[in-house]
């Protein structure tokens, strides 16, 4: 069995319940993980880090690695101490920031490259994939969003940072990033045009899916790939996505990257309700949709890694 | 061939030149290597740590590991990392910080057990040694200092204080640490138990070396241990011990723990300059004078790795 390699596209929880999941097929399918992390995060601990010292926000990667992270248990302990959180006020010294976001930030300045910076925490964590970003360079996001005064429900206003943006009020009607032609990882274009499937979402579609499409470089792998896509749908609306129907999601996809066709959406039964728009907006992108119950049990909108694994492996198994 | 079991105490870079003639040794000698290194250094990114955080200040400890960090590729980038220290105003956010003391700091809170954390750490570095404090606890280092004050040489004032003490310009007179008896830890008074050898120096000698005397459970076992004991001297007189001859640092190890003996005292030819009065210091603790060129040879006041290992593999190896 040759393995088949997986490009997944995205940020933060979302891309981490994607890589969990990935990471549940391998009993079934050997599969070749790469994750591709969007780097516009400017809040909390990577929003310090990168206005104090410059460079790429590390949480996006952190989280991404520690996913990927071995199960030997050195391995898990490393994994550990990425995720362990320093306690206290953060606008002092180290509080507020994550060891992982401070190894990471050390070793880009280390060895002045963010991908062979990342190569060397995977290799500390043990990893069973590759973390890259989706550009060397950091971004800004930026959002038209009418709406952001409740009192001015028309008004359309600029809200700048990753930050705004996901905790904004009003309704995302455009979604920018600045610099607006980032140059794309060479690595990360390189395994987007050797993979045998990109996978979008779960994830803040605004901050972390939509984002990747954005950059150049890399939509023009991601359009000219042979490999298949597919699409994980979230669970539940987010902040920055509230208003926007589980059919929107796709739209989005399609209308800042029109020439993305997708074979796949993989969807919960419950979340999407009525599967009908939904089955009628994959349709629109190509794609099959494939309902199954991805959700953990507990009522949180979260993925089940295992159950999302049970429904990506007939999908990714599939002869084309 | 049985590894004789050797135990270095010290802190800073005399400890790690002591480390790094100890590895040196590992052609010829099976060595198990382990460190005991001092907790009062209340100086920079150590004394920020401390202070703002708790726990042990990690800068020897760091010291102690990257000495010993292992010689694969992947190792050695990670004790770079573990060395690599943030520029900026060192007032400010992550700047004058050393990422192991972070990583360090992160461990010891998390796994909330030094000697945990040191073991997790070692093993992150391939560390072909342990490296243990000598307190679980932190201490305070003072100071009777006789001539702080130039313009009043017989005034005795306290210093307090690790830093202060080592950059004092007066000449020491008496050394304690507050709390005046913290626990030794076990594992280190185990260690002391089980050894071929206890190594003493090079190093500040008042604040990386005598500390160990004054911890009561160590002094005891130390006392107490069937190892052979060797004194490596240093090569220049410190700020601390300005004043203090090569045969008075003999004489200071014996005023803090008079039941010491010593076997060994290795010393470099050119620094000891008239062997006559160190011969006689070394007799008079029952021990052997043993002169070898051990600097390195560029002039400034460093032990050679391989030269000390050169002049150790016979003592060390010598029949009882």
């Amino acid at each position: 069995m040759t393995a088949m390699s997986v490009v997944a596209f995205g940020g933060g929880h979302g891309l981490s319940a994607s890589l969990r999941a990935l990471r549940h097929c391998a009993g079934e399918l050997e599969l070749d993980i790469t994750a591709v992390v969007t780097v516009g995060d400017d809040g909390g601990s990577s929003g310090r880090l990168r206005a104090e010292r410059g460079g790429l926000p590390p949480g996006d990667l952190r989280q991404a690695l520690v996913a990927l992270a071995g199960d030997h248990p050195a391995t898990r302990r490393s994994a550990g101490l990425f995720q362990h959180r320093f306690a206290g006020d953060p606008r002092d010294g180290l509080a507020g920031h994550a060891v992982g976001n401070l190894v990471l930030c050390g070793l880009m300045e280390q060895l002045g490259d963010p991908v062979a910076a990342l190569a060397h925490a995977g290799a500390m964590l043990g990893a069973v994939g590759r973390v890259l970003p989706m550009s060397a360079e950091p971004v800004d996001i930026e959002a038209q969003v009418r709406g952001v005064d409740p009192t001015r429900p028309d008004e359309v206003r600029t809200v700048r940072g990753q930050h705004q943006v996901a905790v904004t009020t009003g309704t995302v009607e455009a979604l920018r990033i600045t610099p607006d032609a980032p140059v794309a990882c060479a690595e990360a274009v390189a395994a987007v045009g050797g993979a045998d499937w990109l996978i979008f979402g779960p994830g803040s579609w605004y901050t972390s899916v939509l984002p990747h499409l954005l950059v150049p470089g890399l939509a023009e792998a991601i359009v000219a790939s042979p490999a298949r896509r597919l699409v994980t749908l979230n669970l539940a609306a987010e902040q920055e996505t509230l208003g926007l129907s589980v059919a929107d999601h796709l739209a989005a996809l399609r209308w800042y990257l029109p020439q993305l066709t997708v074979d796949y959406v993989v969807a919960d039964s419950k979340a999407v309700g009525d599967p009908e728009p939904v089955g009628r907006a994959a349709e629109s992108l190509g794609a099959r949709l494939v309902l199954a119950p991805v959700a953990v049990d507990d009522g949180t909108p979260r993925h089940d890694p295992a159950a999302l694994a049970a429904a990506l492996v007939p999908v990714l198994g599939a002869d084309r």
